[in-house]
């Protein structure tokens, strides 16, 4: 049964995103999942000199490690993903031996407006691509008008939405079989 | 006397990013100056709804709001811009009014690679163009090697490094002169 | 007058993005307008060398250069800008002298889809960095569903769009005056 | 045996990008390898209409589709990728079917500068990522003075660039193999 670690960009707890994230993890079907609240310290230099890293990021650095695959989902604030989910990578690679490379990650967003978070996708990606993670491209989820896109279970309403986020965890449950199969030769 | 506020994306008092920002200031010759530390708790909705910004937000926003201009430096981390720094930018946009609207606002960075951070500041320029802030864009300033840029008095060294920054203080005198003589009208 | 030179980054005849900038230039109000059709050669360094740079190039150069202002549409080809108007860009950094040094560019776009070609205005500002342009951020103009957005007549249909079009001309308009002003020093 | 097909950003036969595809074709080892110009006709869509694509975006197109892999090389113009190189991808995304979803394709640049075009390089991702290929993220390969880093035969000169090189190839290798094994299915 696959392992799969969630990471939120927003803290709050009736955010978009961590409802789109949960129906990912439903839509994927039977996994051992764990969403990871991003609610770090700010990475500070001196404080990692001085204290080490912070318990809450080596547990972070752990999971994902021993995670099967990771999901992202992301708000779009001012066009960017938030300082909430860079700050998580900005400690994250701070932890030696970068504990996701080559490893499965997907990334849905959802927003507000109209465009459902494409242009932070875009950064998110950017972003990523240090760590060597898999991110996988399509199909693209942006879901827009977030507001109107739930019903009182926090299930997706649209059957458009729906199937794209089933392909792309379809597609996430194939990358994790390969993944399987082939382990990564150093 | 111009009254400049200065944001380091670094909470290392040791940064090369802190040491750049200072010596744009000390270039920039004769003003009236601040660095606001962004060491702000990370953005989050439920936490504003509940107890309201923090007053640190309200006193960044004030700074920034008063000032004839912002210096702001970078440090590249996984070739983005820091959570430090976006975080403060998410927490800047909930501060009604656009304080920096037209803002004339100049970038630098230092990195110890061979880059400078360049890719960082297009992230940034990216990060600020929904606030319509006036970002000047030239001559670039990526210290690159920032190790062995900085003498022992924290000043640069390299001839070439102090011209551009002269330069671009230069330009951003001149930008801030004509602000003064021509606010933006509504 | 002002004397604006416009820019499409489609070639096709009817294309939304040359209805768009029509369109700006109508809303502008009285200028001297000439679009610049980037019909050009693909750069390639080699023609360069044997046969000097193509009459079109000088002539788009000196056009900008002699510009008050320019307008750049742009549509959004595979979530970027087309490869129309990025050889434009190469060509003309060719040209001595950096052609639009601090001249004032404003950026439309226009899409088919629901986000109005977002993704590739923020690569287009990437890309227009370089020149050390005066691009103006606000308001930002996506068109979105474009075939449905304009008349008989190629104007606009919606009050909104047209208004956000007319603040942005208004803006131009204003950013000449003081350029004119106030030309920078060297 | 593997079937590689080579692109090259630049258009100039003594590109140092062009030297840096034969290279990377050689470190990679026996492989069947072609590179296909893109020197192409800009894309129009009113010419696309009237007389349809040009055989050579077909020939493009259809050596990509048959190809195992492709390697993409890309000087960087202006801090993004070239024109020809976009102008090509704009082409490539108006061929039916999407030619190389999920195909394994790596980038790797060079310029003049000291970045090596890492800039151009990420632009060149969010370029690639709608069409949903497979792009091997590590190592970077950003030859940086490319002037001094090649030898009379055009073969790289420093060990760390033809052993960063080497990995990424190996790495490609393995990426094919694997979709060799597992196609992926609908």
């Amino acid at each position: 049964m696959s392992n799969i670690v969630g990471l939120c960009g927003s803290l709050r707890k009736g955010s978009f995103n961590r409802k789109l994230l949960n129906e990912a993890v439903r839509l994927y079907g039977r996994c051992d999942y764990a969403e990871i609240l991003l609610d770090l310290p700010l990475y500070n230099g001196d404080r990692e000199t001085e204290q080490g890293r912070p318990k809450e990021v080596e547990d972070l650095a752990a999971a994902i490690k021993s995670a099967d695959a990771v999901i992202v989902t992301s708000p779009e604030y001012n066009k960017g993903i938030s300082g909430v989910l860079k700050n998580a990578l900005d400690w994250i690679s701070r932890v030696p031996g970068n504990v996701w490379k080559d490893k499965p990650v997907t990334i849905l967003s959802a927003t507000g407006g109209r465009t459902g978070g494409e242009t932070a996708q875009y950064m998110l990606r950017h972003c990523l691509t240090p760590f060597g993670v898999r991110v996988l491209t399509s199909p693209v989820v942006c879901i827009a008008s977030a507001s109107e896109q739930f019903d009182q279970n926090d299930h997706l309403l649209s059957d458009r939405y729906i199937s794209s986020v089933e392909k792309l965890m379809h597609n996430l449950a194939q990358e994790i079989e390969l993944k399987q199969l082939h382990p990564a030769k150093e």
